[in-house]
C-alpha cells in the first residue's frame, strides 16, 4: 500500500493533504531559499498520532520535515527530500498555566503572541521575542532568541521539559517541571536547537514571568559603535537590568531618515528598554544615563507611557521597511553571527565596509548584549552575480566572527543556509554531533539535508 | 607491556601513584557511600596528555574515573571498577579574564574560591556556590548549583564552552565564547551533568558578573512552610531579583537554638540575600517585606553591613553543625528533591514528618527560589537496621517528588545513590540517554558503574 493511504487511515482523508496549493505553502519558509515541494501534508492532532506516523515514515524511509508557521530563515522547514510535511496547526492548545510555577505546558503549533495573550490573564508573558509570530516548537527547534534574551535568556533557557517523538515512534519526555535537575543527561536542551532532525516535539513545558511593574524605553547616540558598545559592557557589569538592548548603525539610520522623513541623530544608536518597579527604573535609567554620557553620549532620550516608548524605538522597528522602500522588488537575505562583546565593535564597522566594498546595502541591527548582530542584506534574487556577491559577504561575516571565538548563528539556526561553516566551526565536535543524529535516526528520515547536509 | 608502566611512561614516575595513602585518598567522596580503591592515580597537565592516557586506557579497557576535589555526595569520584583516578590538581590554573566579555578560561582543577579571589581583582565574581570549594570541572561534571541559582542559574547555565577529551582520545570544542549560539548541538550542555561518564574536561569556558554594589541580607520568621513558600512565590512573580532565598523548617531552627543558645524564633523562616545598587536595594527590600507582612510574617530583619548579614545568616550557616553537634559519631545523608515550586511547602512537610515516622532526626534547608530541598540526616553507618531507614526516607521523599513533577536530584547528581530511581524518572528517555552514553563510549571506560549501574 502506498503510504499516503496509509496516512489516510490513520488520519483520515480531511487532515492529508496533496492539494498543489498546500504543498507549495508548505515548501518555503521566509528566507531567499530555494522552495522544494513536500508529497504531502499531514495535520496531527496527537503525540500518538505523530507516532504511528513516524513509525510509518520509518519503516517506509520516508522524509518527514516539521512545520509551525513557516518562519524559519535558513531553510529549516523547506522539505529538500520530499516526504512529509508535518503541520502541527492542529496541535495549538495551551494545555494548562501554573502560575504559582511561573511554567506553563503548551502544544507545538500555539504561536508566541497567542500564548501571550493567554498568559496576561495571570499577570504572566512569555520572553522570547524573536519577531516573528513563530510557533513555540519552531522557536525551540531553532533555539530562538532575539531582543530580550539579554535579561531573560534565550529559547533554550526557557524549555523545562519536552514531550518529543523519535524517529522510531517512542514517546519520551526529556525534562520536568522544576526548575533546574541534575538527573540524567540534559537531553531538553540536546533536542533545543536540533532542527527536527533529533524528533519531533508535541509538548513543551516553558517557563514564564510575571509582567513587570512597569517599563521604560530609551534611545542614546553616541560618536562611534565602540562607544555604544562600551556603554553596553559598563551597563552589563554594574548589574543593571536590561530588557532589551540594540545597537543600529548610522548608515541604517540616515535611511530612516529618508523613508520616513524623520530626522533622527545620524549616529550609532541603542535602543535600550528596562523592567521592573516604578522606583527601582528611574534609578536605573539615571545611571545607565551616567554610564552613556561617560562615554560621549550625544542624545539621551527616554519614555515610559507605552505610546512615547513605541515611537522612541520607530528607527528601530523600521528598519527593515526602510530598506525594503528603498529597493522594490528586493528580497532581504539575513546574517546572524554573534561574537564576544568585545569584538562586536569591530564587526559590526567590519560588516558595514564589506557591504559597502561589495556595493551592496542593508540595514545592521544587534542584539548587543548577546554579541548577536544582524547585517539584513538587500538582494535581487533573480540578479545571480548580485546574489554570489550577498553570500561573499555572509561568508566573510562568519570569517570574521568564528576567527574571534563567535558563532556562525546566534539565533536562526544552520538549516541548508550554514552548513558549510560547520566543520570549521565545530571541528570534531561535528562528529559526534553527526553520532548522535546516526543512534537517534538511523535512517535519515528527519528533516534530512539539515544541520550536516546530505 | 603493564598499563601502569605505560602511564609511567607518559607522565614519569612523579605523576603515576599507587602509593597506598595516595589511593585511599582517590577511593572516596564527602558522602556515605562505600569507599573503592583505584588501581593507580594519575596527575596530567595538559589536555593532550589526558587524550594519551584515554587512548591507553580505552585500548586496554582500564576504567577511568575524574577526580576533583572528592566533594560530590552520591559516589561520583568513588572507582567502583579500579583502574584509573585521573586527579586534576596539577590542572589548576586560571587562563584568561576577559572582563568585558564577562568570561574567564580555566582548568578543571581551579576551586570555586581560587577562582573567585582572581576575579575579584577584576571587580567580578562566579556565581554558583554549592557550599563546598569544589574544583569548577566536578562542579561541571555534576551540574552543581546551590544558594545563588534562583537568580544567577545553575552551572550549566555559566558554561559557553568545554575543551572535552573523548574515550577514544579525541580533543574537541563542546562551543564557542559567545552569550548564544544556534549552531550544531548543544554539546555544552549534554556534557555538564554527565558525571565523567561521556567525557573528560580538559578546560572550561565559565560566565562571570559585576560584583554588585551593594548586598543586604534579611531573616523572616512565618506561621508556617506554606506562607514562607507563598512569600517566595510572590517575591519572584514581582521581579524584585533575590540573589538567594533560603528555607529553614521550625525543627531545625530549634536545633540551632540549642547548640547555640540563641533564641531564633523557631518558626519557618527565609534567609533572603538582595545583590544590587544602594538605591535599589532599599526599594526591593522594602517590598519584599511588604509581601512578607501579607503572608503573615512575624518577625523581618535586614541588614547590609558584612558582619551583621553573617549574624543574620548564622541559624543557616549553623544547621549541619547543630545537629552533627548532637549526633556525635553519626555521618550525614542528604536527600536532593526538586519540585515545582507550588508542590514545594506540601514536600518540606511531608518530608518532616517522615523524618519523625522513621524516628530520625536532622535539619531541612531548602533552595526554596528552586523547589530544591535537602534533609540532612544524622545517621550512624555502623547501623545497617538506621542506613536503612534513612535511605527509606529518603526513597519517600524521591516518590513524592515524583509524583509530583519532580525530580530525584537537584544538585548533587545521580552517581550511584540516584541510580535506582533513574528508570521512574526518565522513563524511555533512559534508553536514549544509555544510546548517547554507548555511542560516545563503547568499551565503557568512562567513570562505569555511575547514572546507569553496571
Amino acid at each position: 500500500m502506498d503510504y499516503k493511504q496509509a496516512l489516510v487511515g490513520l488520519l483520515g482523508e480531511e487532515r492529508v493533504s496533496t492539494n498543489l496549493t498546500m504543498l507549495e505553502h508548505h515548501s518555503h519558509d521566509e528566507s531567499y531559499h530555494t522552495p522544494h515541494l513536500p508529497d504531502v501534508v499531514v495535520f496531527p492532532q496527537t503525540a500518538e498520532e505523530v507516532s504511528q506516523i513516524m513509525k510509518l515514515a520509518n519503516e517506509k524511509r520516508i522524509a518527514v520535515t516539521p512545520f509551525g508557521m513557516g518562519t524559519s530563515l535558513e531553510g529549516h522547514a523547506i522539505p529538500y527530500a520530499g516526504g512529509i510535511s508535518m503541520d502541527f496547526s492542529l496541535m495549538n492548545q495551551v494545555l494548562q498555566v501554573r502560575p504559582k510555577d511561573f511554567l506553563v505546558r503548551v502544544q507545538p503549533g500555539v504561536t508566541r503572541t497567542q500564548l501571550n495573550k493567554e498568559l496576561k490573564k495571570h499577570g504572566l508573558f512569555f520572553s522570547v521575542d524573536p519577531g516573528a509570530d513563530a510557533t513555540l516548537g519552531g522557536m525551540a527547534a531553532t533555539n530562538a532568541s532575539g531582543t530580550t534574551s539579554v535579561r531573560y535568556g534565550v529559547m533554550r533557557d526557557q524549555v523545562r521539559d519536552l514531550e518529543v517523538v523519535t524517529a522510531d515512534g517512542r514517546i519520551i519526555r526529556t525534562g520536568s517541571m522544576t526548575a533546574k535537575s541534575s538527573s540524567g543527561y540534559h537531553l531538553t536542551g540536546l533536542f533545543v536547537g536540533s532542527e527536527g532532525t533529533l524528533g519531533v516535539f508535541t509538548e513543551l513545558t516553558l517557563r514564564v514571568y510575571g509582567i513587570p511593574e512597569a517599563t521604560t524605553a530609551a534611545r542614546a547616540s553616541f560618536p562611534s559603535v565602540q562607544d555604544a558598545v562600551d556603554t553596553v559592557v559598563d551597563i552589563l557589569g554594574a548589574g543593571i537590568q536590561v530588557a532589551r538592548i540594540e545597537l543600529v548603525d548610522e548608515r541604517s539610520i540616515q535611511q530612516v531618515n529618508l523613508y520616513k522623513e524623520t530626522s533622527y541623530p545620524e549616529a550609532p544608536t541603542l535602543f535600550i528598554e528596562f523592567h521592573g518597579s516604578e522606583q527601582g527604573l528611574a534609578y536605573d535609567i539615571d545611571f545607565a544615563q551616567n554610564i552613556a554620557d561617560g562615554h560621549g553620549c550625544t542624545q539621551f532620550l527616554f519614555e515610559t507611557d507605552s505610546k512615547a516608548r513605541l515611537q522612541l524605538w520607530d528607527a528601530r522597528h523600521n528598519l527593515a521597511y526602510a530598506f525594503l522602500h528603498k529597493s522594490p522588488g528586493k528580497k532581504l537575505m539575513v546574517t546572524d553571527v554573534c561574537l564576544p562583546i568585545s569584538e562586536l565593535a569591530g564587526a559590526v564597522v567590519d560588516a558595514r565596509q564589506a557591504i559597502d566594498r561589495a556595493g551592496l546595502d542593508g540595514a545592521i541591527a544587534g542584539h548587543v548584549g548577546d554579541g548577536n548582530y544582524h547585517a539584513i542584506l538587500m538582494i535581487d534574487l533573480n540578479d545571480p552575480e548580485e546574489v554570489a556577491r550577498a553570500e561573499e559577504v555572509n561568508a566573510h561575516l562568519v570569517e570574521y566572527a568564528l576567527s574571534r571565538g563567535g558563532t556562525c548563528t546566534g539565533e536562526h539556526g544552520v538549516g541548508v543556509g550554514k552548513i558549510k561553516y560547520q566543520r570549521k566551526e565545530h571541528g570534531e565536535a561535528l562528529d559526534v554531533m553527526q553520532a548522535m543524529k546516526h543512534v537517534l535516526d538511523p535512517n535519515g528520515i528527519l528533516n534530512p539535508g539539515k544541520i550536516f547536509g546530505k
